[in-house]
Parts: C-alpha cells; sequence; structure tokens
C-alpha cells in the first residue's frame, strides 16, 4: 500500500468551534477517486494517567458524561491546553481530577482515540510514587469527579463478562493494559 | 454520588447530519448549577471485532484515517446499521473488510470509546475459527483496507515503547486486552 497517497482536500470548512475542540466539514476526494463528504472533530490532544498507588491501587475518577446522561469510570486525564507540553498537561489534569501528585511519571505510549471522525491523539502516563497535593488545584467547572482507588483485579473484573465493560471507557482499558506491560516487563 | 442528578437539557440541535453520524449542539444546566453549550457527536454504535486463527495470528487492517490523513492500523469494525443486531454488524464488517467468515463468535463486553464528545458504544467481539468467506462482500466505497495478520508478541510489541503505538488506535488496544483476558481464563 503507498503510505504517499493521501486524500485531497476540496474545501474545508469549520462548522462549530466548541470551548474544547472543533468540527469541521470537509468535502475530499479520496485516494481512489471517490469524492464526498465528511464531518470530523479537530482536536487539541489529550492526556490519560494509569494512577498506581505504593499498594498497588489504581486511581480512577467517576465523572459525569454530558454525551452519555451518566456518570462513567475513567481513569483521570484531560486536554492538552495550548500553553502546556503533554507531561505537563497529565501532571495538572491529575492533580485537579484527584488531589494526587506523582513523584514519578513514565510515558507509556500515544493513542488515536476515535480516528474514524475525531484527529485526537491521547498521550497516555503511568504515575506512580503518589502523595495527596498539599496545593489544591480547581477542577473546571464543567467537571464532576469523585475519587474511586480499585485493585488491578477489581478492574480486571470490569472488562471480562460481556456488559460489565460499558463502566469502563476504552481508552482506560487500553491504557491500563500498556500499563500492565510496562510493570510486566520489569 | 447521586447516580439520579442528570444535567437539564435547554435547547438541543441538530448542527450537521453525516452519512455515519450526527453533530449536535446542546445547551444544558449541569447538576452543579452551572450552564453551557457543548458539542458533540450522535452515533449509531459500532462493533470491534479480534480475529485469531487456528495458529494464533491476529487479524487486523490497515486503513486509510480522513482525519487523521494516514493509514492506521485497527482490528476490523464499523457502524451498525439500523437494520442491524450488533452481532450481525460484526459478521458483516469482518466479512467486508477481511474477507474471512468465522464459525465462533464471543462477545467481549462493551465499552465508550470517546465519552467526552461522542456516544458511541463499541460492541467487542471475539471471532475464532476463521475461513476465508466462499462470497464476497464489497467494502464500502470510502474504505480502503488492507488485512495484516500478526503474532500476539508483535502487536504487543506495538504497544510498547513511548511512540509505537500511535500505530494502533485505542480501541483496538482495548480490545486485544479484553481476548487477552478472556482467552486467559479459560
Amino acid at each position: 500500500m503507498d503510505e504517499t497517497v493521501l486524500h485531497q482536500l476540496i474545501s474545508r470548512k469549520l462548522h462549530h468551534q466548541g470551548r474544547k475542540f472543533s468540527y469541521y466539514i470537509e468535502q475530499i476526494k479520496l485516494p481512489n477517486g471517490i469524492e464526498q463528504e465528511y464531518g470530523y472533530i479537530r482536536h487539541p490532544g489529550a492526556v490519560l494517567i494509569i494512577p498506581v498507588t505504593q499498594d498497588n491501587q489504581l486511581i480512577l475518577v467517576r465523572q459525569y458524561r454530558f454525551a452519555l446522561q451518566c456518570y462513567l469510570l475513567e481513569f483521570p486525564g484531560g486536554l492538552v491546553e495550548a500553553s502546556e507540553t503533554p507531561i505537563n498537561a497529565a501532571k495538572r489534569e491529575f492533580q485537579e481530577e484527584t488531589g494526587y501528585y506523582a513523584h514519578t511519571w513514565i510515558k507509556l505510549g500515544e493513542s488515536f482515540t476515535c480516528p474514524g471522525y475525531s484527529n485526537e491523539l491521547m498521550y497516555i502516563y503511568l504515575a506512580q510514587n503518589l502523595e495527596i497535593s498539599k496545593t489544591h488545584l480547581p477542577q473546571d467547572p464543567d467537571e464532576d469527579t469523585e475519587t474511586v482507588a480499585m485493585s488491578w483485579d477489581e478492574l480486571r473484573s470490569l472488562i471480562s463478562g460481556s456488559k460489565a465493560t460499558t463502566n469502563l471507557d476504552a481508552t482506560s482499558i487500553a491504557g491500563l493494559y500498556m500499563a500492565y506491560q510496562y510493570l510486566e516487563s520489569l
């Protein structure tokens, strides 16, 4: 497959500028000649933090998600602000969402979260040597999170069985695996 | 945390009706009283298939992704059509994208792919006892895929190291872990 064959952009329109991302509509011509319109989200990038305590518990957050109209269990994370590096965003989001500070940060990888309609790239970190932060960072006003500590076995049980995983989002499951692989390799 | 406290919908507007999903803008009042507008994708749901051959190879597809302007390695999958059940969509997409037919299907779970701005729910299946399909199902005209077979170790190596995982999307990593967990539990 020729990696250099990309689609041809015929037109691009900013359809909606949200606070956190923008929605574009493009008219494109595919490598195979097909011409079509499609909409997608242009995203500044995000961070996901897999926090592991000294007694080997994982720290997650239960967060209200507008689009689902429910609370969802996820690892801490959030957007990379224009002024930030991904690691700085990870440290800020971790403290904002959980009140913890991590002395050890290891980058586990990067992954696209929904390539079908978003260019969001997620930077995934393992956070270790945690302590309760002395300086309180306020949450974003639209965030409503509760910190939850779970064992590896408790979390694994959430991603076994045919329904339970609706409790845990896909990027959190991916991050859990990347953290597991990394810690197994030591 | 009171699970019944949901946000209050003030207004909802269909902003763009795409072929595969729609983009909505809503004015909402959060449980914490904050009122704001946000945009998100309303999605019909999708399937992800983790295909394992008799000689324990995993079948993936390399697919051109408009939003990223690159080819990405992913497990086969796609949208659940209005007329389909998730398992029927999984069987159709698997055959369309890879040319394989699976005699054994096991549901591994369900997971939200990007809860921050989409209500997409992914139904994840393990497909085993594969054979090349006798009936050819044409790909969607906007799909441009190449089938790739990899060992578990080759795939694991893609999700180790700080950069490699940009090759593999997050839901595929999640699905790989769910398949690994399931097969380990037997």
